[in-house]
C-alpha cells in the first residue's frame, strides 16, 4: 500500500504524469504551527532544474494545504497537501512504451502488474518523493519543538569520499553549494566530477550521511521496530538506494568488543557514552547520543547513451534516452533523506509517548 | 508491537527467563505439509552450546505445535509454536540488576520503560530470535513449494573476508563447519580467529551474506514496501546488526551508470540480465535474478572483561561479565538471517499474489 | 485514525468548513472503468438542498479525480477524489463557539481534545460522509462487475413503518420520491410526517433497510471480521445511527431453532436455503442468499427550538438553533448506507479472493 | 485475520478439537497486577457443563500464563494465555463430515476454503470465545483501576422480556441464578422456558443487555472508530449475534428530537445530562454517562431433531444432531459480552490517552 508510519502516518498519491501528487498526514498532533514557506523551501531543495548538475526538467512544485490546518495551526485532523503537476511532456516518454530501460522498474512493473504507466514511471517515479518531502517538512516542524535536528549531506560521489567525520564539519555549510557537501573544497571536486560525468553522458553514484541530534532517550521499539531498522527501511525505500549502515556500520565488523563498546559515564546528571560506535541507538532504542547513518545510492539508471535492451515482446532493441535526467542523484536526495528520517523520528516520538503511557499505569 | 509481516504475519512472545517463548503465525496458507523435524533442525543451528565457538549455555529448544496443523498439514488457521525455556540460571544475572552493561539495551530499556527485566534482557534478549527461526522454518517450507531457496553463510569475521563471490562457492558446504563459512580454508582461519578472540576474553564482529534463488518476478511493492527495504528492516531488526547492503551495495557508489546498468536479454523466452548489480531487485520488485545481500554484525557487547560503567543511580561501577556468551555472533546468526529472509519472502509472495489478483479484474 | 477497510481502503480528510474534503482510495483494482457521472449522481442523492424535506443549505459537491485514473480506467494506484467546499457561512455557527448543543458532539469533542472546530463540527460533521459516498460510488462500480447490487431505502419514519418486506417491494421506485421509500403510498405519509415535524420546528428518527443481492458465497472472515460485524460497524459509524440488525435481527430472538434454521436444498446445482432468517450470512460468511439489514437513526439533534444547555464554563445558557438543518436524516442517509455497504463488500470481495489464494496452495 | 484491537490487541488461536486454544495480548500496560483466579472465574462462567440449562460437555478450561507476567505483574510484553483442550470426543462429529448442518457455518466454510474442520467447527466454533473471555478478564482488571465496571445480564429469552430498566435492577444478583438474569422472578420463568425448550429438543433465542459505568469522558474516535461502532462490531462478532442497539436504539426512531435530546447540566462541576437516550456516547465519544446496549442472539442452530439438509455433493440427507449443545446461548454468552466490551473499552482507553497526548503538544 501507499501508507508509511504507525502513529504519524502518511499516505502518498499521484502519478508523475497525472494531474497532481500529494500526501495525507494522519496523526499529526494538534496545535502545531505550520510554516508553509518552510515546506516550500524543502521542496525547492528537491525540485528538478535547481542547478546545472541536476536534471533541467522544470516543476514549480507549489504546495497547497487543503485540510487539517486552521488559522495556521494543525487541528489534529488529516492534513492534505496537494502539488499540481506541470511540464509533463509525456511525449518525451512515448518511445519507451514498448521498451524496457536497463536497471529501471519498467520490466518488473510490467511483469508484476501486466501493465505500466510508461509516462515517466507512474508511482515508481522519483516524483513521488516530493510528497514525502512535503510531509517530512511538517514532521521536521514537530521535531523542532523537541529540539531534534535532522541534517543530511553528501559525503561521497563516485570514489570522492569526504574524509572528515560529521563532528569535524560545519553542517550549516551544506546548502551553500549545489552538491550539498558541507566541505567546500570537496564539494568543488564533487561538482567537477559530476559535471565531467554528465559531459560523458554518464551517471555516477554517491553516499548521503545524516546526523540526528538532541534525540530524547527512548525512541525505538525493542523487537521488530528497532529505530535503526525502521530508519533503514525508510532510507532503502528511496529510489536508487543500495545500502544503509548506522554507527560503526560495516567498519565495526572488524573491531573487538573491547574497542567497540561505548562506555557510559555521567555528566551533569545525564548519562553519556565516551565513544559512539552505537550510533546513538542501543538495543534498537535511542540513547541520547547523536544518531548517524550513511545511505548508498547507485548511479542513476538513465544515461544519455544508447543501450541494448529488449522490448515487451522480448525482441532486441536499442534504448535511446531522450528525457532530462540527473547525472547524480545525491544532491537532490539530501532533502529526501532528511524527510524520511524526520518522518521516522516523528512517528517514534509519538510511539514513545504511547509507550511511556502504557508502561506507567 | 511484537508483530511482523502483513499477510504472512508472526507475533512472537516470551521473555528469555520466563516460562516459554513462542510465536503465532497468522496467514500461512492451508494445505502446507509441515515437517516438524525441519523446524527442530533450524532451531538446532541457532541454539546455544552447539560448538566450542558459541556460548556454552544449554537450551533444548524443543518446539511444540499447539494449533493450526492437523494431520500434518496447515489448516489456514493460526499456527502456534511453543518453546519452553530451560536452564535459565537467573542468578547469573542478578548482579546486573543495578548496573548498565556497556553497549547493551540495559540503559535504553530502563530509560524508556522505567523498569526492565534484568534476567538476561527480557524481550531484548536474542533468545527471542528462536521464535523467529521456528516461524522462518515454516516460511521456508512454503517457499520450497515454489522452488525458492534461501541460503546464508558467514562471509567475514573481523578482518578475515571471504574473497570469493557466492557464485564461486559451494553453498552446500556451509553447514559442514562450525563457523558456517562454505569455504573450508577460510572457515578454518575464522574459527582460529574466534577461538583466539575468546581466549583473549574478547569478542569480534562479522558479516553474513545471503542468496535467494529462483525467485519469481514481481515480489515487492513499488513505493514504501520495496522488497529490499523490507529485507533491510528485517535484517536490521536482528540483534547486533549494524548495516545492510544488497546487489552492488556501497561499492556500487563508485561505478558509472554505464557500468552498473544490467543489460536485459532473453534466454528460452525468459528475461535475464547480463550482470546483476541490481541484486535481483529493480524498482523495489524482484526481477527473477538471484537476490543477494550482506548484513554487518558488531562484536558482541558482553565481553569476559571487567568494564567501567554506571549503575541506575549514575554511580561509577565495574561490570564483571559472568554469564556464558558468544565470542562472535555470526555462526549462530546464519539461521536467523535465513529465517527473517524467508519470512519476508513468504509475506511478499502472498502480497504479490494479491497484487496480481487486484490488477487483473 | 481516518482510514477504513483492509484491502479496499479509504482515508477521508477535510473539515466541514475548511477548503475541501475528499478521500484517497488505496487498493482499488486496476482496469476498472470509472464513471465520473455516476459518482456525481451519488453525491447528488446525498447533497443538501435537494428537496423541501432536507436542509436548505446548498453545496455543489463537484468531485475531481486527481490521481489513480488514466484514460478513464483505474491504474491500481491511489485514487484521490477532491470536493471543494462552498457556501460555508461560518458565521451561522459563531454563536455556538461557547455553547454545547444538546446531543451533539460538541461537549465530547471539547472534553476529548481540549479544543474543537465549532464551524459546523469539523470532522464530526456529517459533511465527512460526502467523501464516503464518493468512494462508495467507485466501490459500487467494482461490485457491479461481479453483479452485486446494493439497494437501500427508507423503511420507517417515526412510527410510520413500511409493513412490506423487501421482496414485496419494487426497489427501483425508491428514488422516485423525495423520502426514498419505494412504496409510494407510505412515502406520501412519511413526507407529510416530516413536513409536519419540520413545521413544528422539530425532528424525527427513521430506519433505513438495505438489501445486497447476487453476493458470491464466501465473503466474510470467521472470527472477528465476520461480514455482518463489519457491516454493523460501518453502519454504526454513520452519524446518528443507533442500532443495526441483520436477517431475523431482534425479532429472531423469539423464534425456536426449529423455525429459525434455514434448510438447505439444491437448485440447478446451486445451494440455496428455503428461508433466509440468516440474512445471507452464516458463521460470518455470505452464503449466496440476499443479505438484508436495518439501521436505526435517531431524530436529528439540531432542532429549530430554543433549548437549555451549558457553555464551556458550565454556565446555564439557551441554545438557539439558527443554521439550516434536516428535519429527518434518513432520506439523505440512503446513499450513505449504500456507500458504506459497498465499501465493506468491496473490501471483503478482495479479502475473499486473498483467502482463496491462501487456502489453495 | 485473528487479531482484534489497535493498542490493546488480542490474537486468538486454536481449534475446538486441536491440542489447545489461547490468546496473546499485545499492548497491555506494564505494572498491572494479574489475578489468575479472576481469569479462571470468568472462564467458569462461560464454560460448558456449568448447569442443567447449558450443554453437558465438560471442559476444565484451566488457563496458564506463559509470558508477559513476572512476580504477578504485567511487564508490558506480550501476555500469552494457554488453555489445553480436553474431552474432545471428535467421534461425535464424524457423521457430520459430509453433511451441512442448517444455519451453521459448515456450508459457508466449505465453500470459502474448499475444506473445513468438521470436528466441532474448528475456528468457527464458539470454543474460540474462551480465549476472548480470558483476555477480557485481563482487560477488566485494567478497567477496574480506572473504576470502570462492565456488567451484562440476560434481559430476554424468547418472548420473555425483562420489563425493568437496568437502573431498576440490582445487577449484583445476576450471577445468583443459572440463567444470569438479575430479576429472580423473571429468571425463574426464563429457566422454565429454556428447560421446556430443551425437553422439546429445540432451542430459543435471547437478548443480553450490558451496562458500562464510570466511563471517563472521551473514549471513542470521531469518524470510523466511533465507540458504539466498535462495540457493535465486537458484539456482532460473537457467535449467534443478530443485532445491536445502544441508548435509545431502535425505539429512539419513533421519538422527536425535542424528546430525544439529552439536556446538559452541571452537578458538582461535572457535566451531566438529564436523560440518557444517547446511551453515554455522543458523536461516537463517551460523555461520562452510563453506556448501555443490547445484543440479540438467535436460537442455537444445533437442535436435537432430525433435519433435512444436503451433503457436500448436494444430495438430500437427514442431519441427526448427536453432540451436546446449549438449548439457549445467552446464559453462557454473558461473560463473552462482558469480555468483548472490556476489550473494546481497554483499547479505547489507551487510544484516548494517545489522543490526549497528540492533541496537547
Amino acid at each position: 500500500m501507499n501508507t508509511y508510519g504507525k502513529l504519524f502516518r502518511i499516505t502518498t498519491f499521484g502519478e508523475s504524469h497525472g494531474a497532481a501528487i500529494g500526501v495525507i498526514i494522519d496523526g499529526c498532533p494538534a496545535g502545531l504551527e505550520i510554516d508553509l514557506m518552510a515546506i516550500q523551501a524543502e521542496l525547492a531543495r528537491r525540485k528538478p532544474g535547481q542547478s546545472r548538475i541536476t536534471t533541467q526538467r522544470q516543476e514549480a512544485d507549489e504546495v497547497e494545504i487543503l485540510s487539517g490546518v486552521f488559522d495556521g495551526k494543525t487541528q489534529g485532523t488529516p492534513i492534505m497537501l496537494l502539488i499540481r503537476n506541470e511540464d509533463q511532456r509525456s511525449k518525451d516518454y512515448s518511445h519507451l512504451a514498448q521498451n524496457f530501460r536497463p536497471s529501471h522498474a519498467d520490466y518488473t512493473y510490467q511483469a508484476k502488474y501486466g501493465h505500466r504507466d510508461y509516462r515517466g514511471g507512474g508511482r515508481s517515479s522519483a516524483r513521488e518523493t516530493a510528497a514525502r518531502v512535503a510531509a517530512g517538512a511538517i514532521a521536521k516542524q514537530l521535531l523542532t519543538l523537541e529540539g531534534i535536528t535532522v541534517e543530511a549531506y553528501v559525503s561521497q560521489v563516485g570514489n570522492l569520499r569526504l574524509s572528515k567525520s560529521y563532528q569535524e564539519l560545519d553542517l550549516s555549510q551544506t546548502n551553500y553549494n549545489i552538491v550539498r557537501c558541507p566541505d567546500s573544497a570537496t564539494a568543488e571536486q564533487m561538482i567537477t566530477l559530476i559535471d565531467q560525468t554528465r559531459k560523458n553522458r554518464d551517471t555516477i553514484g554517491g553516499v548521503i550521511s545524516c546526523v540526528i541530534k538532541t534525540v530524547p532517550v527512548g525512541l525505538g521499539e525493542p523487537v521488530f521496530d528497532k529505530l535503526h531498522a525502521e530508519l533503514g527501511k525508510a532510507m532503502l525505500s528511496i529510489n536508487a538506494a543500495k545500502g544503509f549502515e548506522y554507527g560503526s556500520g560495516f567498519a565495526g565488523v572488524e573491531m573487538l568488543g573491547s574497542e567497540h563498546n561505548d562506555i557510559f559515564y555521567t555528566e551533569n546528571q545525564q548519562v553519556k557514552t565516551k565513544t559512539n560506535h552505537s550510533g546513538g541507538i542501543q538495543g534498537g532504542i535511542s540513547n541520547g547520543e547523536d544518531i548517524y547513518f550513511r545511505v548508498a545510492f547507485k548511479p542513476v539508471a538513465t544515461i544519455m547513451q544508447d543501450q541494448p535492451s529488449i522490448d515487451t515482446e522480448g525482441n532486441e532493441v536499442q534504448v535511446t534516452a531522450k528525457g532530462r535526467h540527473d547525472p547524480c542523484v545525491v544532491p537532490r536526495a539530501v532533502p529526501i533523506v532528511e524527510a524520511m528520517a524526520a518522518l521516522v523520528l516523528a512517528d517514534f516520538y509519538l510511539r514513545n509517548k504511547l509507550s511511556k503511557l502504557t508502561h506507567n499505569l
